[in-house]
């Protein structure tokens, strides 16, 4: 019996590229120099070949969903920060306090909270899913991440958490996600599906001293090589389910959910990128739904968006995930949509067109 | 007796140095690792160096004032676009439909048009503040812009502008700009007052092809020889009546105005970074009030930014100028205010800080 995640990746079809050229045309006749407004003009065509429809819809209401999930690999010293403060930050999604609530305010995006791999146990709360997959992963340097049971358990919830926002009525969708210690899976999982070194794609995360990154930097190394060794490496949720964290799992069915419906999704830093090259190993297809929020200062987030073919938005200095970086881009997704619906045409407008 | 842009800038004050500090260690005992957030750290510290307090008022609402203005150096050849299009546009602004009045919106932003210098008579309406100094500027390549006396008029009515959109209650000011051939004078100002070759920073506008270019570079180099001659440049009012419009002085003074209102002015291209540069020469302190919106694909703003001092927030590839790229970068000025009033603490919300 296939799940929602093979659902959505079976739904997702090619973007209309006729639609995208109905928007070159008409941004062609709009009230400005051709090609004057720069990357707006291709991000409509491509919010066109989304809809399939030209104009494209505005991308809103937008909502954004934060994925939840430990890491076993914290055991190798990767991070200064302590695990519990994963949980400690979904208490502080759910309240309202951190970057993602303060950023997806004034997009009015709802936060959905999705614990999909805590290792404590978390209260309830409305802001809430409790998707709860397993209690963190394995250490990653030394055993798998998870099952493929549980990789595809994850997936799953990611695509019906997607599948479930665009039912409510969202019409842009925007990857979150908190993990202490979730960039080192990243760094493995973008180092073995897009071919770079552990070392020129592992980074200081949020913030860490030179030792902890040789530590980092030698706990993917070992992945790789364990995972290569298993023979995980042939397939894309294999390699997720060895190298990957329970919340980069469900990010990954989240964006295929996305594509499947046929919105954009705007993805955020490292995390997000990580997920989005195991949805585009799996199906490439989905990567045409996607926008990158930004440029974050992990090198793993460049390879990421360069094996992808994204070029993002912002570049802003930002490393903090949470899709603070995806939220900030909103606006600018939502601009690229409205020149195409709201702007007047030289003829509508009685304006001369150059000689 | 002194002018409105003279009082301006005589009532600009350094920033708040101290406020900036505050911020910076407001911003450190967030929930978020030190620094994750970026550019909007330093953002933040500016807008409240600006506002004196820390954390800084929401930079809401938002007004963006667009000066008008025609251009004798037309006679050069250096654009394909017909002059009468800088009314049309005007036209066009005043019924919505241009791309600045479609970005304005989502920002919640009136959209004031100004008339400083438009060579033909325009019909009222309710959005057009009515200014005119001049019909147009004298071609620079053979005269003086305008007189001394006119400049400080044009200066006067960006100042008064500025201050009149304050008065009614606005809280970020964004500059816009229209005037078939406005990126020559402002290559030239830039030229004379950064110390760049004219070559180096005069571009392609909207978007000119080769032969044009030429003519372009030429009529920017014999602007800046009459000017030299006359001993224009060592004086940058002077300056910019020898090589400006009346567009871009106005422009000054709503810089300057803004400055000494203590609010941000979210500046666009290169048409009001060569206003940023007049403003600056005369008072150096009026730069801290100003944000860069966007990196303009015109070389004389980026010649403009670095001579100011300024990291522009976006790099979009825009040259359409009308304040759409500041209105753009908007939502991350408001955005960097925002987290500094709104998260919570390390403290406040029981999340653990790293070992």
């Amino acid at each position: 019996m296939s799940g929602a995640f093979d659902d959505a990746i079976a739904a997702v079809v090619p973007t209309d590229a006729r639609a995208a050229a109905e928007a070159a045309a008409h941004h062609d006749r709009l009230t400005k120099p051709r090609g004057a407004l720069g990357r707006l003009e291709p991000l409509g065509g491509q919010l066109a070949a989304i809809a399939g429809v030209s104009p494209p819809p505005l991308p809103s209401p937008v909502a954004v969903a934060v994925f939840a999930g430990d890491h076993g690999v914290l055991a190798q010293g990767v991070t200064p920060w302590p695990a519990e403060v994963t949980a400690q930050m979904v208490a502080n999604f759910c309240a309202g306090g951190a970057a993602v609530n303060v950023l997806a305010a004034p997009v009015s995006a709802p936060v959905t909270v999705v614990d999909v791999g805590v290792a404590s146990d978390l209260d309830d709360h409305p802001a809430l899913l409790r998707r709860k997959v397993r209690r963190g992963t394995g250490d990653i340097a030394v055993e798998p991440a998870m099952t493929a049971d549980e990789a595809r358990a994850a997936l799953d919830v990611g695509a019906e958490v997607a599948a479930s926002l665009v039912a409510a009525g969202a019409r842009c969708l925007v990857t979150g996600d908190m993990g202490i210690g979730n960039t080192t899976p990243s760094a493995a999982l973008i180092a073995a599906l897009c071919g770079h070194v552990p070392a020129d794609v592992t980074g200081r995360g949020t913030g860490i001293d030179d030792e902890t990154l040789g530590r980092k930097v030698s706990a993917v190394e070992r992945a790789i090589a364990r995972a290569s060794r298993a023979g995980d490496l042939d397939d894309p949720v294999r390699a997720l389910a060895s190298l990957g964290g329970l919340e980069i799992a469900a990010l990954a069915g989240f964006i295929a959910g996305g594509a499947a419906a046929r919105v954009p999704v705007v993805v955020d830093g490292v995390i997000a990128l990580a997920a989005a090259v195991v949805a585009h190993a799996v199906n490439p297809d989905v990567t045409a739904y996607l926008v990158a929020g930004h440029r974050s200062t992990e090198p793993g987030a460049a390879a990421a968006l360069a094996h992808l073919g994204l070029v993002p938005l912002l570049d802003l200095g930002l490393r903090l995930g949470e899709g603070t970086g995806a939220l900030l881009a909103v606006p600018l997704v939502q601009a690229a949509a409205r020149v195409l619906a709201d702007m007047a045409t030289f003829d509508s407008a009685g304006v001369t067109e150059k000689g």
